[in-house]
């Protein structure tokens, strides 16, 4: 019920994730049953291929997590995380409250033990290799430690490596405006030593704005408010291109719409999260990318790299 | 003789500036004399509009900027401030190492009173309206207080008034990650309310990473870290449409080449540095800058609004 278009995009979404799967993925489908059953008796979709879990209550885009949380026990949110923990499904997805996503998460399944901050990331198009770099974090975690920073790299890197197949070990770069260690903001400098330091991933050293969508780093970390900005100015910029009639299959990459979410990194379950205005095809997308998670056993690979 | 295409660029620049200016201004080229002059003299400009003061020694664009102006006393930056502290040049302009312009302007000239942190724009290309607008701070303060961002709104509204000549009150922004008050990392949480008070400008709220280059805000203000990342990032994105040949208007509005520098507002005289790759047009554009700075009698303006 969460996001822009809910439920019919979600729906939709599902449906053309099964039709083109070749995988016994089963979906449940969370929210006001009266509501789904009409939208999926409609398109027709295999009655073997989804359950629906009824969850009466629906949190808004703009409601304070914490409180809406406890004010609306039976909302999907409180009701997905609940079957979550309760191993009842294998994976959540959501494109509501991002807010409320984070705190019924810690509510429930929590992080992984030795992870301070779970973070999410923005997928980046690169012009000169087909394999997507990593932005992270783009926007949970506006204030960060310098412990946070390498956290999010050491979590990068194995995304990187186990999702998107880099076979060489992924190189981590530190967003920051010089190139030479010792330049930045406090934060930045004070991450430095400690991703180059740490023997669990390839750390490259500093990047600037001008090379994030460029192969120079396969992950690159900052802190939840700077990469958030940059998350939407490049969103912003796609939109001038459309806006200008600019046609072209590079360009056409930094449509937002179709990467369909980011995981919950650090989380002790599968939890991904999408923007509020997710279609069918980003839905289509974050149900694949929960699905390769899984199968990958990406979480167990953080907890043996987090384990002491 | 700062800058990647030092001292050819700079010269051909002024020249550029000289011939197409109804105005009177004389330049004083500050630099390796005999380089300088044997340029001069292949590009015949008129002896009575140009006085070349000699200044043997070069600050490297890598150098360490208060090592560096203490070892070479005669460097194009040291003599420029220490012209400038004299008044016997209206405006100082490089394209020089900027650390080492900041220091050199801390040792001399200094801040007008009541300034905290002087700081450097970027301008921001807009679709639906002909005026810029502006991006502030862009590096020369990597962390910032809320009061500097108060002051960097203030200084970028009376810039717009001044020189932009926006009729209307300037509307001014904090970048944030959320529309709403009290979204954002601690620094915009504190910065809000005092951005919020302040009867000297026309503060609007937050804006979005999405929102920059739209008519939203016309002064956005945030710390030099982020500003700094949002501004290469843009240069690059122009760079992207380059390499896809991609060609319109407005994108060529991106070209950051032709802007020339920025103003370091706050300080106690006009300061203008450039870009490394500043090229002709771009250095034509600074002493243009300058003109339209002295003649407006901006930092008169500006000492009446910080003067207690």
């Amino acid at each position: 019920m969460g996001g822009d278009f809910a439920p019919f995009e979600a729906i939709k979404g599902a449906k053309n994730f099964l039709n083109s799967a070749s995988s016994d993925v089963h979906i449940v489908l969370i929210g006001d049953e009266d509501k789904i059953k009409s939208i999926v008796e409609q398109e027709g979709i295999d009655k073997t291929q989804y359950t629906i879990f009824h969850a009466p209550e629906t949190i808004g885009m703009h409601e304070h997590p914490t409180k809406a949380l406890k004010e609306k026990p039976k909302s999907t949110i409180n009701v997905g995380f609940q079957l979550l923990q309760r191993k009842k499904i294998h994976a959540f997805i959501s494109a509501g409250n991002t807010g409320a996503m984070m705190v019924g998460m810690h509510y429930t399944i929590k992080t992984i033990e030795g992870i301070q901050r779970p973070t999410i990331f923005s997928v980046l198009p690169r012009m000169n290799t087909s394999t997507p770099g990593l932005l992270m974090d783009v926007g949970i975690n506006a204030d960060c430690k310098p412990e946070n920073l390498l956290q999010f790299g050491i979590l990068g890197s194995l995304f990187s490596k186990s999702i998107l197949q880099n076979s060489h070990p992924p190189k981590v770069a530190l967003l920051n405006i010089g190139e030479e260690e010792g330049k930045g903001n406090k934060l930045a400098q004070a991450a430095y030593p400690l991703l180059k330091e740490n023997d669990k991933i390839n750390f490259i050293g500093n990047i600037e704005g001008r090379d994030i969508f460029t192969d120079k780093a396969d992950v690159i970390v900052c802190d939840g408010f700077t990469g958030n900005i940059v998350l939407k100015l490049s969103e912003s910029f796609y939109d001038i291109t459309q806006k200008l009639s600019i046609k072209d299959d590079y360009i056409d990459l930094f449509n937002f719409e179709d990467y369909g979410g980011t995981p919950v990194l650090g989380a002790s379950e599968p939890v991904i999260v999408g923007h509020g205005i997710s279609k069918a095809n980003a839905f289509s997308n974050m149900i694949e990318s929960a699905e390769t998670i899984i199968r990958s056993r990406l979480l167990d690979t953080i907890r043996d790299n987090f384990s002491k």
